[in-house]
This record gives C-alpha cells, structure tokens and sequence, in this order.
C-alpha cells in the first residue's frame, strides 16, 4: 500500500537491533484518521469474506484493531499478555516468544468471546518472526473459530514469519512489505 | 447517556469486591460500532473545544480512544506502563497506584508526542479513585499540554475519584455515572 510506505519513509526510523521505529503513527501516538485507511484498504482486500470478529493482542495492536473493525461492522477481542500462573477454566491459552524481550509470556483469550461461530481477521501491526500471530492461531483452533485471514500493517519480509504463517495456508495482507533497511538510511520495500 | 447505561444494565456483571465487569463490550472484546456512538458522544459533549490530541492509558483505553479520535479526527498517544528502573530523558514519567492490583507502577509518554502545544482531551474507560486519571494529567502538567477536558465511559460516582478531579477544575464527562450497584442484583446511576 503506496500510502502506508510512503510514511514510513517519511516518518519511520531504522536503529540498530532491527528495529523500525513508527511508533509516531502507528504504535505510541496512532494517527488514527491514517490507520483509518489502512482499516478500509482491509475491508477492501477482505470483501467478500465473511468476518464475524476482530481479533488482536495488547496493546499495539488494539488501536489498529479497533478502527479497523468500524469497517467491517465488527466487534474486537483481544488478547491480554499475562504472567499469571493460574489460568482460569474459562480462558483459551497460547504461548508466546519474545525475540525483542528475549522472554516467553502466555496469551489468554475468555471463551466467551472466541467460539466455534467465529469467522476471524486476526489484525496486528507487525509480524517479524511469526510467533505472536501463531499464538492468536492456537487461540482460535482451541476456540473452534476458522481464521479467514490475517492483516498486518508492516511486516518484515526479510524475516520467516510470512512465509511460515502463509505457508500453513492462511492468507496474509500486509499493507507494506519491508525487504531490507539500513540504521540512518532508508526502508526498502517488497514487490 | 441512556444508551450506555441501557447496555450496562444488559450485559454489566457485578462481581464482590467492587467489581463491575462490561468486558463483552468494553474493555476485552470492544464492540467497535457500539464504541463509535459513545465517541460521538464526547465529540457533542466537547463540540467547540479546540483538542489537538487524545490522550489514553494502555491497554483497556487505548481502543475506545481510538475510535474516539476519529470523531474529533486528531491523533491518539497512550500512555505506557512500566515497571522499567531506568526511563531515558525522552518521556514524561508519573507514578499510578493501582487499588486493583495493589502495586505502583510508572506511566511514561514520550516527549515528542506530547508538547506544550497540545490541547488534551484525556479518555479512559473508568473512574474510580483516579489514580490513572491523576498520573495523565501529571503527564501533560510536565509537558506544559493543556487539559482541554476529560471523558470517562463509566464512573464510579460513590468512589471519590469524580470528585477529586473535579475539585480541580477538569471537566469531566463520564457518559454513565453509577451510583451503586449489588452482586447478583442490579446497577443503579447517578442523576
């Protein structure tokens, strides 16, 4: 998505570590009539689908989530980080790998909120090395909810995550595509 | 707001130990269409201010806010919790006691995004002793940001938070006000 590339250009910033920062509109301050475009370019790659849910990750991913959902017409969910040793009956869980924190946490879901009715877009704002989106994955296969496709703002194509999520079969819409960076130069993009 | 204490009466849960849950709609799955009305709310509530920005707490107000945001159509900046020692000189730190989980943690904002030019409007999803509510406007105090005004989606108005912030001269529009409320039994407002 021309757009989405473009402000990253402008706005992103590359630092050491691969890490892009784009934490000026996309996850500290959320530009949020911006993300709104990204929300309809979904809703424009996912018509024709059946989406009955949102479901997303605290906290990043919520906002994006949230105003995506606005153009589907849907409710969000998402799912909470926790530490929590006593998972409760009534919660779906899932581990997750940090490579940025170097830790693993469990996500957890209600089961009130995720069933076998649910016809899903997972939305995230980054997938890098797949491990979170794997994690909402597991959430809806123990749920019984079918994933019908999965849109992330930014992905790092240059890491395995997208081709292991797609190569599982589902369908991933990334609005930008980052093929290779450089600390203090520029973003360069897939496709 | 009828409509929010019409949904509160429906689908609220109250719980021992001043518990209200409204986690099917609010603050775990987010019915975002429902969200947009409240949203709307404010922006009539608000009509005239000049708000250059919303500003939020992660997780739970982090949604709302968002959709909130494209009402008034301005950007969004949340605060983030940390229990991270060593804060960079770049973010505004402040301290918030949490009743709920018994500890003190710090919110930090980066300073970039929160600037003696901005005109705050703060949006949470409750109030209760104001805790949350104190440490965002400590936030904008250290930013020299003006606190245009403040919306709550639900207060607890036999809590002393309302109150307290209101001595203070914010204005603060909480869209339901609740009163009391019994475990099994009811939710009664205020007004």
């Amino acid at each position: 998505m021309k757009l989405l590339e473009e402000r990253i250009q402008r706005d992103g910033k590359v630092f050491e570590g691969n890490v892009l920062k784009v934490d000026s509109f996309l996850n500290h301050q959320i530009d949020a009539p911006f993300i709104r475009e990204l929300g309809r370019e979904w809703k424009r790659l996912f018509e024709g689908e059946e989406i009955t849910k949102i479901l997303t990750i605290e906290a990043s991913g919520i906002g994006i989530a949230c105003i995506a959902a606005l153009e589907f017409d849907v409710p969000v969910v998402f799912a909470k980080k926790t530490k929590t040793v006593n998972i409760s009956d009534d919660v779906y869980k899932s581990q997750v790998e940090s490579f940025t924190h170097k830790t693993v946490y469990d996500i957890i879901v209600s089961k009130e909120f995720l069933t076998s009715d649910d016809k899903i877009l997972i939305i995230d704002d980054f997938l890098a090395n797949g491990k979170a989106l794997e994690g909402l994955i597991d959430l809806c296969e123990a749920a019984g909810a079918e994933v019908k496709g999965i849109g992330i703002a930014v992905e790092k194509a240059y890491q395995p995550g997208g081709d292991l999520i797609r190569s599982r079969g589902y369908r991933v819409e990334s609005l930008a595509r980052v093929q290779s960076m450089t600390v203090g130069g520029g973003v360069e993009f897939a496709d």
